[in-house]
């Protein structure tokens, strides 16, 4: 058996002994991150989550005490007592690298096996081995400086909120399925054979009602659920900050959380965020970004040249004359020397994953201008071009011209690609856009139907509210999104707080009465008994971590995450279960053959 | 179409304009409480969470206003503008009763149906209706103040272990189904089909590995999962306070948890508890109590007298010899004035429902001694009877014979009744106090087997470690229990940190190393590799918040619970779903004909 703590108490982290307690006497406690054995010499690198600390075991040392160091291998778990003294070859690069622990005292709690891959922290290990054995991966410095910053990003949230009067609530987790946006998972009741309770994808409406019952300003930081086929961001279970505000409008709900964002950049970070944000209506957001959540570190802002072309006979470019269609370009600025014939071929095969079906360009270089379609243009359309896009020598014009939905999302991907591969922005910047006036529906080509641009309790603009069921395109939205470098962090709205508008919203997403009645009919009831105005706002927190700490996925912030098929490598779950747990479910598996 | 706020801004809350603000120009709003028309005059009580304050409405009121004030009717949502004023009728009984608002603009934002019942704080009302229209439910005073409390208990906890550099980290709700102990809630996977997720009934896995990985200090505000049959104290969701420690004792565990209890207290109730509390073995707390969670607000001590009637020819009690049986009485000082033969025929009844056959009594009046027994025994076996329960005049013994089990159950209970019908303690009074050394195995009749009677990761007490497998019945376990009143708040146990005690403790518990692989494999995984040894605590937030706030049902601080069927009346689920969604998961529901 190892040995036991007996008698020994730890007095400090390992980070902690530094200079300023040379001379006493200490008792730390970790993992062993290095041994190095000089004959007569022992120096262990111990550590815990605050750092790493050397042991010291030499000539006055007991011998027993020496015997059992000299045993130690990496990961094995200690306990040692001894005196702090100047060490003789001082580590600049860490805290505690001016000292050593003279050990007196040693405790081997656990043994280990060589674990399969080394606690570092710049690991080249490949991601499902991370995984698989998560608990060794978390051991490494990297993982345990995001966790214990995660920890206090949410303390900060709370504490903000806490401070401005709002009441943490807990909703249930077992609720009612309502098929609306995403899948639902599924609970099966084991009390009402073929009932099934769903997961949470977020607790919107439970903070509605909370809202209607009079808690004034609610938060929670909320587990929420999506059964999705998982892109690279994407979790099946994820964490919301979720707030809800009575009496309020837009800006109310934008200012608080303004001062929300000041506050948790400013004390994890130390960065000073100015207030207010810039806000940017949607419309403007899409025709000058391409995108809805644009990154507004850098320029390369979307031209519009469809009207200049109206009457072109270019085929490539004529299209744009029909409606939904157009001719959108981009100058990239003093770009030729870089972007080669060959690098626009490259840009071409990225915007075809957008299906745009090529990249028109012009490069305008000391040598000349070289083009893929002027030939094709009249020599006023050419000119018109120029002048508009403001091209000068240096500059390289590239041109999409497609249904708006392709030239929107080609050319805003192309913007961020470019920005990366051109270095247009400063790392470590963060800025802050409110995007605006949603529309409130967007057309669902598969489903023949308008869907909720945001979800179904969305206010309309108080001026749109006539056009919510004859003009739902022009219908626009009280609703806002909190966009940080062309991430979506979050988002909210104004809600309905009118049965009348709430009844009308579902009759336009095609929801009958008995639909909507048998779906939301407790929150139509109870909108009978006095809504006051409301708004809210939730944000996704693996993903403002992640941006804060400047990650590239959030499995770098989650501590137990799932891979893109959903499953745990760690705990190889989800599994199979026994036939008699599913019995007692009323359940059976279907045969999928 | 309901007014707008526009051009209004809630300067206070209802509660929050007292006589500090007289002369002042106020917007507050709400609902309305109560609307009274005395034809010239119109007062109207708003009410938000703060409280409540009168709207008058008068001679110098604009008569548009007037009028509108004259349609409002209860639970109507008001936003008023005007000055603060004294009022002419004081009302002492509520913040605010001092003044009212002299209303010069009036905006009606959503009107409301009668409600089905009356928002007041004391309620009539049964609890499914409550239940169903829980939204309106929680607009009741008694209600909203719960919550609230429950909110600042939760930032208290949070702070507190925040404060001693505790971490918190959330640990996945999909997770992998580990059958042991209560029945898991299982989530059907769509991506792998067959296979399923679990709904956690704790974090405990989790954050032992997190203790394994170096956290050093875990906490949690956990939402757990049990499948059961509800009692009345039980929901299907619940809430832990979830903490790991690593480095510690059980000492260590226990006195950073009365720092938290002391913190609440004072803070939430301005109660000083005093610690560190009492501690007490589980074999003591059983042979003086009865039970495991002692209610130590009172005495009724039970009195073992086996040894005293080891040879007797009274049938009744002649078994007790026998081992596992046992003769054991409290005695009810002073009150055999109020414990008639009628209520004692009550209590026998009442200790039936234990399974106890019968309660044999004496009792001890100015007319003399009657007893249900004493006839059947040998004088000699009467005297050490009330020589060691300390009879006198006014007593009442009451005594069970029978299976430990039976003669624990019954009179454990039958204390905690008696106390409370005799008045036996003060309400409002807190007494804590640790129940330690539980044995580490129960044995379970119905599989035929030991089983961990906390949890199979609860290390035994060192000295015991031989006994895991040649003597489970007298192996004691690291393990505390922190009991309220007579409830159990939480418990916790330092846990197992040896791989090899691990395996025998799954041994002792039944399972084979196949089937401890299969379930537990990650855990006995990762203990090759540094398991520190750690321990920890888990409280039920619900049950704590419940005793701290005197509530009779964990109901009245949870805002959406269940009721015992596992149902939710509000939103009426858990419901049927379409059979296209369960053909994606691959089930099917049983037809159980």
């Amino acid at each position: 058996m190892a040995d036991t703590m007996q008698g020994l108490k730890r007095t400090h982290y390992c980070g902690e002994v530094t200079e300023a307690v040379i001379g006493s006497e200490v008792v730390v406690s970790g993992w062993v991150q290095r041994a190095r054995n000089l004959g007569n010499l022992i120096f262990i690198d111990l550590r815990d989550r605050s750092g790493v600390v050397q042991l010291a075991f030499g000539d006055k040392t007991d011998r027993a005490i020496f015997e059992k160091a000299a045993g130690v291998r990496g990961e094995y778990v200690l306990m040692a007592k001894g005196v702090l003294r100047r060490r003789e070859s001082v580590n600049k690069e860490i805290k505690t690298g001016e000292v050593e622990i003279e050990v007196t005292d040693l405790r081997v709690l656990a043994k280990s096996e060589t674990p399969p891959f080394e606690i570092v922290d710049n690991t080249n290990v490949k991601e499902e081995l991370r995984l698989k054995y998560r608990y060794l991966d978390l051991r490494r410095s990297p993982m345990q400086q995001a966790l214990m910053a995660r920890h206090r990003i949410v303390k900060i949230a709370r504490d903000y909120f806490d401070k401005n009067d709002f009441v943490e609530i807990e909703t249930p987790v077992l609720i009612k399925s309502t098929p609306e946006g995403a899948r639902d998972y599924l609970v099966p009741s084991r009390v009402h054979p073929g009932e099934f309770y769903a997961l949470p994808q977020s607790p919107q409406l439970y903070k509605q009602l909370l809202m209607l019952s009079g808690y004034d300003r609610y938060m929670q930081v909320a587990r929420c659920f999506r059964d999705e086929d998982l892109r690279a961001d994407r979790q099946p279970e994820f964490t919301q900050i979720d707030i809800e505000m009575s009496f309020v409008d837009e800006e109310d709900v934008m200012t608080m959380n303004e001062g929300f964002i000041k506050k948790v950049f400013h004390e994890v970070l130390g960065v000073e965020v100015q207030t207010p944000f810039r806000r940017m209506p949607y419309d403007e957001a899409m025709s000058r970004y391409g995108v809805d959540k644009p990154d507004t570190r850098f320029g390369l802002e979307l031209c519009d040249l469809t009207d200049l072309l109206k009457n072109t006979e270019f085929k490539v470019f004529a299209g744009a004359t029909a409606e939904g269609y157009s001719v959108r370009g981009i100058n990239v600025k003093g770009a030729a020397a870089t972007l080669t014939r060959k690098e626009i071929d490259k840009l071409t095969d990225f915007v075809k994953t957008y299906r745009a079906k090529g990249l028109a360009f012009t490069r305008f270089t000391a040598d000349g201008v070289s083009s893929s379609f002027e030939k094709f243009l009249t020599e006023d359309e050419v000119k018109a071009i120029h002048e508009r896009m403001g091209a000068e020598e240096g500059d390289v014009l590239l041109i999409v011209a497609d249904k708006n939905k392709v030239v929107f999302d080609s050319l805003g991907a192309l913007r961020n690609h470019l920005a990366k591969m051109l270095h247009l922005y400063e790392e470590g910047t963060f800025d802050f856009l409110w995007v605006t006036d949603f529309p409130l529906f967007e057309y669902d080509e598969e489903e023949g139907r308008w869907v909720a641009m945001h979800h179904p309790f969305t206010s309309p603009k108080l001026s749109d509210v006539d056009k919510l069921l004859s003009d739902p395109g022009h219908t626009y939205a009280r609703a806002y999104d909190i966009v940080l470098n062309g991430v979506e962090l979050g988002g909210g709205s104004i809600r309905i707080s009118d049965p009348e508008i709430q009844q009308k919203m579902f009759e336009a997403i095609g929801l009958t009465d008995e639909q909507a009645q048998e779906r939301f009919g407790f929150l139509l009831n109870a909108f009978k008994y006095g809504v006051p105005p409301h708004g809210g706002m939730a944000y996704g927190l693996d993903r403002l971590v992640m941006l804060m700490l400047g990650k590239d996925s959030i499995k770098e912030v989650i501590a137990f995450p799932k891979v893109q098929n959903a499953s745990d490598l760690m705990t190889d779950c989800p599994s199979p279960v026994d036939q008699k747990d599913l019995d007692v479910l009323h359940i059976r598996v279907q045969d999928d053959k």
